[in-house]
């Protein structure tokens, strides 16, 4: 069954260690693996290397296995070495040997790369629309939250006067900047790499602008061999976004766990959705946000994981590159988990009222009344001290209102603009395309 | 002279463990100190916290410390903290008590981001512009050698015939998509944080709106938290750009180092570019892109060193922040001194001709051979087993020139498109911004 | 079912997150939590927490457990949160009450602790004896062909002779180094944790030196918080001695690739374990080296993903470290696979003969004729510049026998000094205490 | 006078960028390569390649530099490359061509491979004995501070009584854990490589037992590929040790930022050890633990920096190596510099007494309640559901006194037992015969 094989048989031991955990990543790339076959059937027919009437059988034979797949019936057969050849050994079996003309031109190297842009252009706008969705919660929290203050710390010290509204809403613009570093990953898979063969091209007259604009590609990949050192470069990049948005999610895993400290009492969580201990009955572990935690450093490792793999190589296809799939395939899952489980436990968030009343926080106006004396007329120097000299003497008795009215201040968070600032952001995706070209090549 | 000072005195050892490099780097951010307290004044006097005079003799300060910086006789005294202070320092010696008043509505924590912000800015922009110096030669080159064909290798393996056209040229595409990726941290480092204060905002009714345009960023850190967060933020997008950078140069590094290798011979530089051995005399070393393939190393690095640097801390700005600077600013460094040592050894690369010539590669033409087949009509398969038995019957003579013709192939390398790619990606910064910026606070 | 539950329902969302990959690690555990429970029910027996017929009892129940684990009948029940559990289950269902006073004086974290510590342990010996295995093989392998000639490279440059039996026996040494480092590993593998309970210790009147000697520790964690911290500790330790091992396999592997490339030729695998290409008749691939490549890199990431997990976090026990199971148990089982698989295909190696009467190799023996002329008197610096003088005028013409008679040399390998220290580094960790304290728990 | 010139002048560039940081580290070496040239001089008078004469001038000069290096007036001049040339240098120009000589029967790379290795096994001493340092510190204060009592936390939330006695001996024990894996590094250290020559052994007659002995090394690399390979893994192993060491710091250092948290407030440093802020005159900032967090943290991302410039190399030196010493000679430097400022603050913290005496931490009592009504003959689980009953009801009242007995446990600290731990782990070491080798040589 094996394409490559030589009238030898491999040792069963090899194979076994080769093939991996390919086979469950495989099954991913199926939808992909038609949809990347549809368009270079299309181009094969348009340089004449496929007639009208073999065209329209190998898209026959595709949609069929696209319903297949769709209906959860498809399968990689016993003996079948991976998804590509169970697709072409389908088409084979069921319309003979035009199943076998549609390996014309490519290599099992470019239509691997092909599928894999596809479905990671996929899966990150998964990632995207639940990154809005959070975006949107914590916007929305913000705005409930906007007058619950709390304290602000520096050096992990009591600090200056903090609100709700705030941090919700600064977690919401992190997002944003996160989302541009994702833009940068959507935009190398999103380039044609179909027709750079086994990285080095083709003596067919492949029509490579013809695939781009089937796919709904942004551009191509021109070169071949930049075309095949994507492979790599495109997990190193995903790897590099959801390092990023793991890197928020981790700061609002900590902020919780802190915020949920008996010594502090910011938030509560619903019973239910935190743990006891068996040995002590009075504990609410945050366990959700430790494994939220842990979970982000594990992403936030990946990059390291990968680039040790991709290090020291010369061009051309490594063996090696297979098994990146393990780090970002099993990644991709986890950031959107992590995201929805975020987004599930901020559902149940309850915010403590009032916490700045407790005179235990009056420090944090120290700022407010160094800047009452500089606006009365004091040089900021002189008022500084004097402050600090009451604080010493025990003779500190501020005010407790807050009256910030900057851009991005407590008392104007600005949640029309970073929600414009995110619109902008997502527009710049242009996922519209994805869609179309499917329906195109479906219809 | 510590602003800080609490009537006490630090000890030493302290104080020189807390210091640490930051004298030498900040030097680094003095001119930027100056650009970001011209537009502090200039907006403190638009919000009545400055008079028009008061301004104006700040204005003149200002610029003069920036003549001083230009001219090389400014430094950091004896005694004073920081770059900050020392500035300050000057203005009130030279000028009296309206020095002391630009530390209105700011913080230390906010001073530094701006200052910060402005010099990555700026670095990042330099980086870019020796991006495109090496993309420059390499399309040079691919085009100069777009007919010196070269072995291509699959497996570390003899596969196909390549070019060096084909090399120099995926190369050059490779740098378009790093600095696609270095487009994310300059957008992150071109955001206001200006006005954040220590990270929860001010009392002062602030316009950081005006700032913003004052200094030439794309926009504003709305949400002051969010600003303080992006210390450590703005470090890790450089060093997830400057370690894509890092990639492709590494990738440079271990082909040539490979080609030099006597095995394959297909590049020489001059002997006064490579090193000998103290106890073999026949040694031609490849050591310059030894020790770029290590300093690659040491950059592709740094995300995690970062990382681990930030990873499980709560809001807030902490001291840790700034040994940052230790990973950052050498690699910024670093990054700039490799492209350009890698310019300067491929202004003396020599491409050995005719390499396929040997009959050594003659087996890189079986693709070629089947592919000759199917265009005469066998189905690939067929021609596939067909040219395999023809080898493995010592029968396999193949014509060695080769025609491919579609886009991004030996035959067809796309510099155009490729160099239009590249317009589009400079393009992308605007980095005119900056210098009009600079312009205007200082004319 | 959960010990921990307090008569609310946790949403099941919130169970699946948390419990993740948890049951098919905790299988794993299933016979180490049997051998901690016979170790804590005989001690809790000798301080009276337990009469004499019920320690018999639990003794009876625990070694049918054991039994069914041996058998493959055990499993954890749907509802049963963990294999502590399940066991504690099985006796209360199956003996009563008396299953409930098994818990007195630990808690689940030394209950854990004290399972992982004696899986690991476990684990650790079979790789230290795996490792030996290939230790053997490439003495076996370097006493072959130790006469067998192959260029040294510097610089990846020819440099000198070498030989095979030098590269064979060079990696068995390095083996012994890394068992070194496994060696601290086990040690920290091997301190007793149990009655640490949930890091703070009890006020039971526990005997933690019995149950030492009971489960043969080599000593105990006496500090019950460095006994809690030790978690994730021990993991780390682990990742340590793997990365160490994995990095000489990685090296072993570029070796043998680079070897196998044609322009090298100087070692063949039969054709059942090298793969052809689906493109590329003639094609003999080394995936298998090239996975080993790939693999080995994954090992030298995990304690950088470990690090990542633990870093910046205070004491006592986290959610966080479950996670650490989904780094650690998996690499386990993967080094465990790559040593194997790297037995297996040196089993089939074969190298080729007398390399080096090619002429292509007669530089390498440069340095060989610079030392004829020392030992014949000239100084070292005047026959260095003879020799490279005569190579530049094309009249260099070596002899191309290697006499290297020095310890470590060519014509010396010192292979029963190198079993030697092979030796002791196995005699250190007193793998029978493992045998004999399981033989008297179940006896 | 590069030793490898070869009648053409390499472009300065090129030799600013091969050359890097090495003269600030060469510099280092400058001793250990004095004391290799000893023993290396003395054998070749053993095997017939020096005269006795000869050996005692070269005695004569080497002891002479070595004097001027102990006098810190030795410098590598200008244009001399680096050390081992510097050395050569000054023996020629006093003593003529007998200085030439020495560099018979070995190479640069293996030259300084001795040197790093005799450098190593000196740095690592010193950090074992900095670490004993500490430890010594920390069991005086456990002692000292074994009746104040603090709250143990698991999952950051208040959990069971801890103390502080326990918290610093946990401390202590972990850094004997740390102190084995520095031993696999110290073992590594202390293997001769001298006579490996290039990597692949030479046609002296060497002794290589002969220096091993004189060097007081604990046994060779004996096999000269392995020897050669050790340059990196040397590296590796101790950035395995010192980020083993470091994890216990930045454990220490979190510990610490908490406690001094004005939420916790558990301990206190003297004004003038803490730092404030220029915006907020109450501060008090524990500057000094954050940076020691971030210190360590760099110190934990080492060994990743170090794995990725070694990873996917071929057998045999390659110049890559020269830049881990950018990474490992700081690093040596920085992990003293951590453990010594540990040191100065904890000769200056205060422990806040009676903290439990406070009821908001009574919960912590109610695993002692629970383990009361056991020993008085309650099934465990019914124990428990009446304590979390009465703690849900209000009614839960406990005594406050801790009564843990068990080894290692608040009221047992085992310190004695702790102390001879470390005692052995030192012994382990023999630091004696590097002082031993170096007197012989230099009498």
């Amino acid at each position: 069954m094996k394409l490559w094989q030589k009238n030898t048989s491999s040792k069963q031991e090899v194979e076994q260690f080769t093939i991996g955990r390919d086979p469950e990543f495989d099954i991913l790339l199926a939808p992909f693996d038609v949809l990347g076959s549809l368009a270079h059937a299309q181009m094969l027919e348009s340089i004449g290397l496929l007639t009208r009437s073999e065209l329209e059988i190998l898209q026959k034979g595709l949609k069929e296995i696209w319903m297949e797949i769709e209906a959860g019936t498809f399968r990689i057969e016993e003996g079948v070495e991976d998804v590509h050849s169970q697709v072409e050994f389908l088409l084979t079996q069921r319309y003979g040997d035009v199943g076998k003309k549609l390996h014309s031109g490519r290599s099992r190297n470019d239509q691997v790369l092909v599928d894999l842009k596809l479905y990671y252009r996929h899966r990150i706008r998964e990632i995207v629309l639940l990154t809005k969705k959070l975006f949107n919660q914590l916007i929305d929290l913000a705005e409930k939250h906007q007058h619950d203050l709390m304290p602000g710390y520096t050096h992990t010290q009591l600090a200056m006067p903090s609100s709700f509204g705030l941090w919700f809403s600064g977690l919401a613009e992190s997002l944003v900047e996160d989302t541009m570093l994702l833009k940068a990953a959507y935009s190398l898979a999103n380039q044609n790499p179909l027709g750079s063969a086994a990285g080095y091209g083709s003596s067919f007259p492949l029509n490579r602008s013809l695939t781009t604009q089937l796919l709904g590609f942004e551009d191509l990949h021109y070169n071949v061999i930049n075309a095949q050192n994507s492979r790599g470069k495109s997990e190193k990049f995903i790897a590099f976004g959801v390092a990023a948005l793991a890197g928020t999610l981790n700061r609002l895993s900590d902020d919780i766990i802190q915020f949920m400290n008996p010594h502090f009492g910011f938030v509560v969580f619903p019973d239910e959705l935190t743990t006891g201990s068996s040995i002590m009955p009075h504990k609410k572990n945050p366990d959700v946000f430790e494994l939220l935690r842990a979970k982000t450093n594990q992403l936030q490792s990946s990059p390291q994981v990968i680039l040790m793999q991709l290090t020291n190589m010369t061009t051309g296809y490594h063996r090696d590159l297979q098994l990146l799939k393990e780090t970002v395939f099993p990644d991709l899952e986890k950031i959107s988990e992590c995201i929805e489980m975020t987004v599930f436990m901020l559902d149940n968030i309850r915010v403590k009222k009032d916490i700045l009343k407790d005179p235990f926080y009056s420090y944090l106006f120290s700022v407010e009344e160094v800047n009452k004396l500089v606006l009365a007329g004091m040089p900021f120097r002189d008022a500084y001290k004097k402050i600090g000299l009451d604080i010493e003497a025990g003779e500190f008795n501020p005010a407790t209102e807050v009256l910030h009215t900057h851009e991005g201040s407590i008392g104007n968070l600005c949640l029309d603009q970073i929600k414009e600032k995110m619109s902008r952001a997502l527009e710049s995706f242009s996922f519209g395309e994805i869609d179309s070209s499917q329906t195109n090549l479906l219809k």
